[in-house]
């Protein structure tokens, strides 16, 4: 059965750092393939630096540059098509590697929830597949 | 083995939505990661809104104003680079959960074929990998 | 346990072809899902097409157009702002589909390390997940 992790974004782009969530739903003994995946159409999953707070900041504010929240373009009445477009551009699904229950990540990466359209309350669900 | 869920695009760009195609794939009592794969270099798959069809021709319209059909920057002979460009942004391959054969998907998500150089005759597979 | 994939990129951006690297860590008898998994937050995966070496070209030089290497916006104090976005939206991971051991890749499809902050010495784990 699929796990949730809970997400509470704090403003419209947020980058939440879910590593330590997501770690505690690995069982000491699995090794294998846990899969994320992000139940929304105006947020998505990635991985990248965690060391210096700047390195998300400036991968927010570059997608704001290239896809503004304002556009005459977009036709969509909600308002939010930029969240949608960043949702597409990042992915909704991201499968990271397991050995005896830490995830083999390297030395630099974490894994972010990206809140593109909030404040809100979000899920992201894990599954753990064996591999061979 | 692999299934094949075969997808016909109408135009140059066309968001085609599989979900229903790819829930017939899914056996009632299968938990576990569905793994979908765009087996084309200039075509891409992505999960994004149902209800409003401007969504994704918002997405589609963006995607175009970032990446144009014509550049005099494009090496490429077959003239057709924008599309393989936004193949590489958007991604051949995706997993999504599944419990007792439903797919769990939030409430406004659906499955696309990203069409980027149709019309044609393309093909997505379909993996079930049982989770834990 | 997830096997090691090495990867020496030669410039500062480099797609380089892991495909048949890939291959050999295929059984032959295995059907299912291979994960691949980029270890670092400066490069990313893709896959495109390998017969015309102008089609990774031209995706590599509009990812520059789009995400500058000098940007006056970037603040992370490191100068390689530009790779952490592209690692971002081109994503860490890949999942490909196998049966007895070869690659279902469409015709002109090969996977791509894709280097934005080289030349370096890179990691990419491979991981075996029986489907169904």
């Amino acid at each position: 059965m699929a796990d949730i992790i809970s997400v509470k974004s704090q403003s419209r782009t947020h980058f939440v750092n879910i590593t330590s969530s997501v770690s505690e739903h690995l069982p000491k003994n699995f090794s294998g393939v846990c899969n994320l995946f992000c139940q929304h159409t105006t947020a998505a999953l990635t991985i990248n630096e965690n060391a210096d707070p700047d390195v998300v900041r400036d991968v927010d504010q570059h997608l704001e540059q290239l896809i503004p929240w304002r556009n005459p373009e977009y036709q969509h009445m909600e308002g939010n098509s930029a969240a949608h477009i960043k949702s597409s551009l990042l992915g909704p699904s991201l499968t990271v590697p397991v050995e005896n229950g830490k995830m083999l990540l390297g030395t630099w990466q974490s894994i972010y929830f990206c809140e593109f359209d909030g404040p809100r309350s979000r899920k992201v669900t894990i599954q753990l597949c064996p591999s061979l």
